[in-house]
């Protein structure tokens, strides 16, 4: 293989939406499922931490990715989620997978136990070494055992299986360590980044891409961003990059993970439903703010003729002018800009 | 209810024996859990940390409790660890649990992502609103999302179904504000350690007992621990206490957990088989020497008519000399004073 | 030299009173360290964290020692803190701290840098071999390089100028490792903790005292909760335990450290002037409303006849009611018992 | 002031070369700060955490500076790190140097106590509203306390004294938010980086420099990466920050801070001495074994015509065995490259 053949681009690891009863909403995650193919996202992540994996059961996890490649049909690959209880569940996820024509599992590293380096290679090399399909790694080491360097090396050299890691530390020196010890030997593994709060300098630095969140939301701004970036127009990925992280900022810092990016997504236009995760009242009167906050972004970058609205809200309430006072500046400037 | 009611004294997180294809090994589940009991532990503890709840099937933690409940047939009360996928599912396993007569759930705080406060509250509150039976939280940080003081408090007013809590921090001054802020209002309510290497002083500031795994390898020790404390005899305490540190120490903190309790566990002439994480040469490697090492700190403390047998690998083979030298002093202390 | 040799008892770590124009205030420090002892602490500790030995310059760290060494006149041993820029300099403040005729020095760990434990061990070693007076080894891992019972054993066995250790890490597992290590081969080995929040099971683990900053808020209690701990009277101790941490969390928790003890110290009569370090107006503002709050946590505690005063201040205010709330029903349970 | 006017370019955080006695060498000073400033650094900055300002009197760190200032000279700026006990040491600091001529004083975030933003905003605004001289902060939050964005707005936006900030935790989009949320209001405010295995990166995202340590080993290399990268050669400059990484990972991680450092400073041909820091025994085999790395990475690099020499040494020793296979195809492919 060579560096041709490297999983490229953005990949989005989406929300599930559900219905009133908790269950998948199918019809709408079909339409999700279209829309963000349509706005030029290059790959789908189903079974992420974004799509609250660990909330679903097995069979409901089999089932979301089963429903989005059967929508897909071939348009953009598909990287599916595909760790389960343990070694023997998680190959057997990765066969049925492999059924559904999908391009690469991403397999978390084990969480819950944190474990040690020689633990972490174990676990992956015993699945590589029984797997039907292509595997990316899966570093997030805010909540997982983290896989270091070493590791990585040594499954990219033993194991043809593992094409790529995914890794959402947002530590580019960690990137670079990774790149740097890994690309001579693999020029066909792939580095996707899943911190989109560095997402131009990672593709600079090497990356071949990114599992953004974020693209779950805005996937024009962010496909704008990586093909500014990718195609050396500096100065403009640079302004792009920075206005990004507001809204990631935001999404991430203001309410318990996921629910930001839900309150988002809820915002262009899709019946997200309530997430599994019980919520207090205090949570809820907070994503309500939050919620008043994204459509100002949202409004301010263009998206307004969407179900997202104007930003009228800001003036009227007294959460708003809290709000409004928070985003001021930055809502003028990008309305100055005119993002997109 | 009183503080007659109250949880206490030593539950076991037991772990599950295997078979050479990895299934439950239920002949030997069974004849582990009539062992734990006739060794004197209070209670036992499926599917607690130890017990590696996290990677078994769903189907598998309900057959794991079953098996045990049935064996047990009312000799000991049983704790039964209940967190599933979501709250629908945990709720459905609490159902189950309640009708095999268990005595209490425990269920962890919600673990991958890392939750705020207010929503590990509302986690606990939703479940705690629709279980059939009593709930003892678990709060484990350094695995699962932080139960802070002020969530315990409140969950404690508020539910009459969460009866207790399982705090496996270690951290005692934790222990303390938690006892000092609910009790009053709760005197029902059980406060256990999960932290052996502090057992005698948690039960001297007020805890009603503790769920050890290393109760599952010595019970005889453990439980003599909780008797001289409870009775007064401290100074006795303090020292087996000082024992109890080094053996907990050995399995905790030389292989991955909880490998090493499983070699310990195997040494009292047990077969647990392999666990199902897989482990690389280097650790199966780490496993042999810590396995001769547990071998002589429990012969040492007397454990010689049975598979552990003596301590003669000691000075056979260079790996050996090191342990020796390691555990040296202790093991003829330790013989000296003929613990029992 | 035998156990009875080894420094027990409870050294206050004491604040530095100073000037409205930020000098050492020296008649106000020797009627607080003439206070201090005729309250009942068993040393002094001066040059602690508490008494922000980083913020003075060397000359004046050697004027707060030979002051209280002045003043005490040999009525309770000192502790004096005697950390410098290097080895060099730490070495000349041990020999002018021992002309001065005190009973120690303790000599935090290295800090700013985050040294290995060989560095660790490598600096004390050579500070023990030159130091003309007995140390203590000062363990504070949330401040300095962290301290590890291996360097701790190495250091008691090679240096018998080494004789204890402070450690204020408040994690009870440690110490019992600590001890268990080391008093066996150093009977004449001092272990205090300087976490007042566990000291009474600090005490029942094998600890000799404490360093603690409450005692220089209220020696009366802390010297009670010590006595009535280690003469066996347990009961009564928890109780004691229980309301000491109430007074301890407000202190540390509610204000950067040691701004609340100093609130604290000036509630019990003492002129302690502004600290060194700068502080906003809303620092200053929560401050104003954590002494409130101390004032009535003290005087619940009986502490009336002093410049301490009564809890009317609650009653009066938005932020009394706010911290009237807070209390609540502490104040009430600690009036009924009257702590003395 | 307009942004022609910012700091700009590489800041040398320089080693002080010590005698046999431990004092400060100064004609190897000086030696050391022409040899620095030909080889194109843009401008040095004493008293850093390279240049153990924690470990030097008072007194000594003034002369560091006034060595340096004269030997310079004027041909660079000079930074020169000012933080003394307290605030107004400091300030005497601030205006000693001023009178030295040197462009600005660095000073780092409170150390020892971790202190809340709210007091790390009190004490710069204290130090900015009398310093007579430009003033950088310096955010190293792995040592101090840790300067939040909104401290760093504030205190661009009330203090012109406050003129950058350098940041040394490395996070690239904890500069991004920086640089975003203060460069609007403040052009003139400079961004440096302290963290060189992101040097590359960091200055494609906005950052106008860096102080960086490695430049006082290679600052031909360091200047080569600053100037490819700012005139928009990246593919050269990515291939020189992936060369980089490996020395700056060698030195940072292989002994305790700035000992490699040291090591590599001696082999261009310095005489630094040894560190005021004592060393274990194996520290120093350690340091010999990391110094005979560094000797084949900086040889490969070009470095062979000065002190530094040949290779050689890899394949004679067992220690070195291991070494050359660290660092194998590493060193053959910085020789195909013939870096410098």
């Amino acid at each position: 293989m060579t560096s041709d053949t490297r999983l490229r681009g953005i990949f989005t690891p989406n929300l599930v939406p559900l219905t009133g009863s908790g269950d998948i909403n199918e019809p709408e995650l079909r339409r999700y499922t279209d829309w963000l193919i349509e706005r030029g996202v290059h790959g789908l992540y189903p079974n992420g931490s974004t799509g609250e994996f660990t909330r679903f059961t097995p069979a409901e996890r089999r089932r979301i990715v089963a429903i989005m490649a059967d929508q897909a049909a071939g348009r953009v690959p598909i990287l599916a989620g595909a760790a389960e209880a343990n070694v023997k569940e998680t190959i057997a996820a990765c066969e049925y997978y492999a059924s559904l024509g999908v391009r690469a599992v991403a397999i978390v590293s084990p969480f819950y136990y944190k474990l040690s380096p020689p633990a972490v290679y174990a676990y992956f090399r015993e699945i590589a070494d029984h797997s039907p399909i292509d595997i990316t790694l899966y570093n997030i080491p805010m909540f997982a055992s983290p896989i270091d360097v070493p590791t990585v090396v040594r499954l990219a050299e033993e194991c043809p299986r593992v094409v790529g890691i995914k890794d959402s530390s947002g530590d580019i020196s960690h990137m670079i360590r990774m790149i740097r010890a890994v690309r001579p030997q693999r020029p066909d593994f792939s580095f996707l980044t899943g911190w989109e709060a560095a997402m131009m300098p990672m593709l600079l630095v090497g990356c071949d891409g990114g599992t953004h969140a974020t693209s779950g939301v805005v996937p024009e701004v962010t496909r704008k961003l990586f093909d500014l970036t990718t195609s050396g127009q500096l100065d403009e990925a640079r302004a792009l990059q920075y206005e990004l992280i507001e809204l990631f900022d935001a999404m991430i810092y203001s309410a318990d993970f996921p629910e930001g990016f839900r309150a988002a997504v809820r915002l262009r236009g899709f019946d997200t439903g309530a997430g599994r995760q019980p919520l207090s009242t205090g949570q809820q009167v907070e994503i309500d703010v939050l919620s008043d906050r994204l459509q100002c972004i949202l409004a301010a970058a263009g998206f307004t003729d969407e179900p997202v609205g104007g930003c009228a809200a800001c003036a009227d309430s007294p959460a708003a002018a809290e709000v409004d006072k928070i985003v001021s500046g930055v809502v003028s400037e990008l309305k100055r800009r005119g993002l997109a």
